[in-house]
């Protein structure tokens, strides 16, 4: 290694000793901090921040950068670890800080108005926020620039490599599949009996019960913990130390199960990064969409399937009450899988849920086109909803108010849920052509199978891979959707008998 | 404010922010950190630290101390700061960084050192390591250099201002009234019963217990939270967030009980610092002695008092399994206040601590005396147990190398605790003068009446008052070990029928 390249490693390597101390003061802050304490905890936050950002604009980073970027001789971890050093550089460097410090403000002043405005079902209220937020991310995609087009730069943030195009011909192949199954399913004559899923289950055996099944998982609690929080979340401090939450409904316990799986998922993907990454900064998922494969993977293709519950399902009869005593396992298994058109995307089905995305993702792209202002979003969110799943949001609080991410202006951000499932469909197929006992392998409890799989496919190369190489190296393809479509039509079909 | 007392304060103010994250960071790695993180927490601490100790001896630093000493103009909180700035600016450059690097090196290889010589008794083994530490602190002394005599450097670490002569003086003292009465009390032929001290008390109901007594105590749960660790202790992150750790025995409940009123009263003079100071780093305890004094005021003189456990026996015996049924007031008090000697000084009780604290501190002094050689260490040890306390370590292992402090060169730091008790009981006499009616403040719950005055007189001044000063504006006086033997003589008579 070159004098540059190690200077350059030691200065990634401090900048992530910054990242680290954040992380553990961000699931601090989310875990038990005292109340009174987030005064401070933002001002030192806000001063870490500041550092680790004056790192990544130092004269000693570009000047890394420059240097590095003609050096031929470098290994393809040092080149991904430039690229990315660079990305930032240039975020950080080309919108104005007096830009960026106004944006910041305004973030946290429209997520109060934003909060206020659902509460109150009140889209008036948050409109003249969300106009600014919109502005505001217009004139930073012209500080940036942008490829064809505008929503381009946004999904960079998210999804890297991952454009319009590609997304506008998955959903739409997406939406000719789903909006007639939704239809199916919704008109179909039978339907799940689900009472018995909302009995009284302890908080305690429900936490011992999260705790079995990560430890089934292959989850390290050498290299994490779990904490109880009102939004549950996966931090990644770095691989050695990767920490899972979870939240505990007495009359629900899929909150908590499906949840921890989902979080678990998360966790996963990054305690089995390689750790030489850490000293590039590149010991992270390689974007929301492929973490979010990772948790979804877990939950739908693993904890809400047939044969995972054929192990558990006696597994959940001792931790619980005794309400699934009378129940045999496909009636359980129906009740889990449930699926119906709802208002609410973060308490879909898997059936619904891209539904529910692609919804999102066509209004940012028409209010990124100038084809839709902001005053008309809440009749063009119920006119999707109508069309998409056949029913109507009562007030704007259960329709276009309902996610928090707009008020903070992460707008791109919603394609990579959908991009997740899409992604983890794709896995499945992949995994069954190396692994064709698949669901035996869930029946008979070996999942550290399969997580070596994930591990050895996606898992131990951090950033190092990009989105669409992990997927093309598993697939030989791109971004396909009939994966997905297949097996929602299969088993939507069998369990409705459509 | 001029500008240079303001970017002072600036820069104040964001070491202060790497210090309140390096805080949280060590909360967490004893509070349940998973077990593998411990390597990359120990190098991103290490980033923060090293960038801390830059910004301590930055030219920025160094021009504001010398520019701000000249300024006749500053409040005296403003001067305060500067003393507090100069005194790490001499100390981290005086020594240099070579040296102090391979003493840090050292600090961890001795730990570990005497990790194992402790488990095995094995003085040898830890001797070589020893006698480099003292060597080390040797020559730091001669860079930083001394007055009068080389431990007062070793002091000031801890108790600045108070010298060796005053030491003297007072352990003498207490020395001629304790030896004799620790004598008594051996020979005493009344003895309290204690069997049901250590009957099976259930850890949950505990945490219960030690939750509402730091209620009462007045510790503040929104500015604070308690967690279990193998070793207990208090940590100020800022005025606003400051936590309490402690454990539990189930066959002991002394352990987590009095463990937490002690913690508590550290963690009470931390909440209660006026939080103005935070931006002048001086939002801190004042000294390691007038910080023991708070604990061991709530423990020893609140804690273990007679009103306290008139109020709160039955308390306890709502929160224990019925092992105190049938045990009166006078026996539980007497059992829970039962003194003898013993060999390991955490689980000596008041009357024979600060014996123990006196016998290394003289051994301190000789090494650094060159009296003594560290060679000779463990026979001297067992002369002053035989001679203070009337008994013989079997081992070495429950001898001289009981305590972790000389393993990381901390020679100094046990003085602070006898200063702490002594402190304690010139507060209490001072209290009385005050509120004559202290004692019924305690029988009726009043503790806040207490808490307040310790607040005013002691906490909220954090380190703008130096420990002697605190002394002083409170007493009128200095450094007085009366009181304690008052205290101690007239308790000790009573409890023994001496």
């Amino acid at each position: 290694m070159t004098n540059a390249e190690m200077n350059f490693k030691a200065l990634l390597k401090k900048m992530n000793h910054y990242e680290q101390a954040l992380s553990l003061m961000a699931w601090d802050s989310r875990t038990g901090a005292p109340k009174k304490s987030i005064n401070q905890r933002a001002e030192a936050m806000s001063t870490l921040s500041s550092e680790h950002f004056a790192l990544s604009i130092s004269d000693e980073m570009k000047q890394a950068i420059t240097h590095l970027k003609e050096d031929d001789t470098l290994s393809h971890v040092m080149k991904r670890a430039v690229e990315e050093a660079e990305k930032m550089y240039n975020e950080h460097t080309k919108i104005p800080a007096e830009d960026f410090k106004a944006f910041v403000l305004l973030q946290s002043k429209a997520e109060a108005a934003w909060e206020e405005a659902k509460e109150r079902s009140d889209f008036e209220f948050f409109k003249p926020y969300l106009e600014e937020l919109v502005a505001f991310k217009k004139r930073f995609i012209g500080y940036i620039g942008f490829e064809d087009h505008p929503y381009h730069t946004l999904l960079d943030d998210f999804e890297p490599g991952v454009f319009t195009e590609t997304l506008d011909s998955v959903f739409s192949e997406l939406k000719k599949h789903l909006i007639p199954l939704v239809k199916q399913v919704t008109e179909a004559e039978t339907k799940p009996e689900t009472s018995f899923l909302f009995e009284h289950f302890p908080k305690e055996a429900q936490k011992n019960l999260s705790e079995a099944i990560l430890k089934t998982m292959g989850y390290d609690f050498d290299k994490g913990r779990l904490n109880e929080t009102v939004h549950p979340f996966a931090i990644g401090i770095n691989p050695d130390d990767v920490r899972v939450t979870t939240k505990y409904d007495e009359h629900d316990f899929r909150v908590a199960l499906l949840g921890t799986i989902h979080e678990g998922g998360h966790a996963l993907y990054e305690q089995n990064i390689d750790s030489d990454l850490i000293n590039y900064s590149l010991a992270k998922g390689t974007s929301m969409g492929i973490h979010e494969s990772q948790s979804l993977f877990w939950e739908k293709f693993v904890g809400q399937s047939y044969p995972f519950w054929k192990t558990n399902y006696p597994v959940l009869k001792e931790y619980a009450s005794g309400q699934f005593d009378n129940i045999d396992l496909d009636t359980f298994y129906y009740a889990l899988n449930e699926a119906k058109p709802s208002l609410i995307r973060i308490e879909a089905d898997e059936l619904t849920y891209c539904l529910h995305i692609i919804l999102r993702y066509e209004l940012e792209k028409e209010l990124f086109e100038e084809k839709v202002n902001v005053a008309e979003l809440p009749r063009r969110w119920n006119e999707k909803v109508e069309e998409y799943l056949g029913i109507q949001p009562e007030n704007d609080g259960e329709g276009v108010l309902q996610d928090v991410h707009w008020s903070s202006g992460s707008f791109g951000y919603f394609p990579s849920y959908a991009l997740g499932l899409i992604y983890a469909a794709q896995l499945k197929e992949a995994i069954l052509k190396d692994l064709p006992n698949f669901d035996e392998l869930i029946e008979t409890n070996q999942l550290h199978v399969i997580q070596d799989w994930l591990r050895s496919h996606v898992h131990q190369y951090g950033k190092v891979k990009k989105p669409k190489d992990i997927i093309h190296d598993i697939t030989g393809g791109g971004i396909d959707p009939q994966p997905l479509i297949r097996y929602l039509t299969d088993k939507y079909t069998k369990l409705y008998n459509l």
